[in-house]
């Protein structure tokens, strides 16, 4: 593996509400220059949940996403917030969204979006024993709440419903995982 | 499912060389009004490919990624360029990073990235019967080329070298699609 390349500069080029983009200076260590431009990250991360009602069925939402203009099915997901660890977001995050808190909660992986030009990670975790519980969220609609049987992810993929690929990567996961303990 | 939102109105609010962020003005079936934000994905999408050298031996890469400051082991990818369709470009992207180009290229799956806030997607698609072949591509540094069986998948999610949630989907849905050919 070569030599990380020197960061010479970072610039703030702009920046709204939610985003700041900055151009990177770099100098790799062949001595070929590169201005790269990429999201910064801000805040504390976020989290991705796979909560399994039973050791079959996972519970995805439906959710208007206004990047793609579409409702999209998928898997619960949101904010780090400030003084939550992972594993406290991502029970408030079931709570609020799919209606259930959860006794256990394993992170699965910690996964990047488009590393080469966002920072941004997102956790995907596993929730199990999960329990009715509800907390208010910041929703502008209520979600719907799809059951799915892990051994239907193949419909899922060959389907238009779901296109995120965290959401399919984490359903991959868990369903090797439960393959392995039914074993 | 509800009536899709009623966007009231877009609006430019950030813009850089490769990004732009615009404000979308949504009222939700239930009256509910929001402003969100989201990246705009411009172009003709980007593609994502597993290359296979055979059965059971996919070619990663390992590239600087400037969101994430370090190398990333992953499989190679890129923009599809004015004219090319999706299968010409991973062709030509194989060519360029990995150094094969493939007699046969398929889709597996139109995967979004954050839907919520961008509208970016990644066609995922596999390739066989590489050949040999090259072309120049645009990379400030020669790319390792990195040779991994399928069947050391769980190696790579336990790893931290590879990070990339498209990637990872894209490799457990290949191993998938070669179990079911295998058996």
């Amino acid at each position: 593996m070569p030599r990380l390349p020197i960061i010479h500069k970072t610039q703030l080029v702009a920046s709204s509400r939610l985003f700041q983009v900055e151009e990177v200076h770099l100098e790799f260590s062949n001595g070929e220059q590169r201005i790269f431009e990429r999201l910064v990250s801000r805040g504390y991360g976020a989290v991705l949940i796979v909560p399994m009602l039973d050791n079959e069925t996972v519970l995805l939402i439906r959710e208007y996403s206004a990047g793609t203009e579409r409702y999209e099915l998928g898997l619960p997901k949101g904010k780090v917030e400030p003084g939550e660890d992972l594993f406290e977001a991502a029970n408030r995050e079931i709570m609020e969204e799919v209606g259930h808190g959860a006794h256990h909660i394993q992170l699965l992986k910690r996964v990047s979006l488009a590393p080469g030009y966002m920072g941004h990670h997102t956790n995907l975790l596993l929730a199990r024993d999960l329990y009715p519980a509800t907390q208010p969220g910041d929703e502008p609609e209520p979600l719907e709440v799809v059951p799915w049987k892990l051994n239907r992810l193949d419909e899922l993929i060959a389907g238009n419903e779901c296109t995120e690929g965290r959401s399919l990567l984490a359903l991959y996961m868990v369903r090797d995982l439960f393959m392995r303990l039914n074993r």
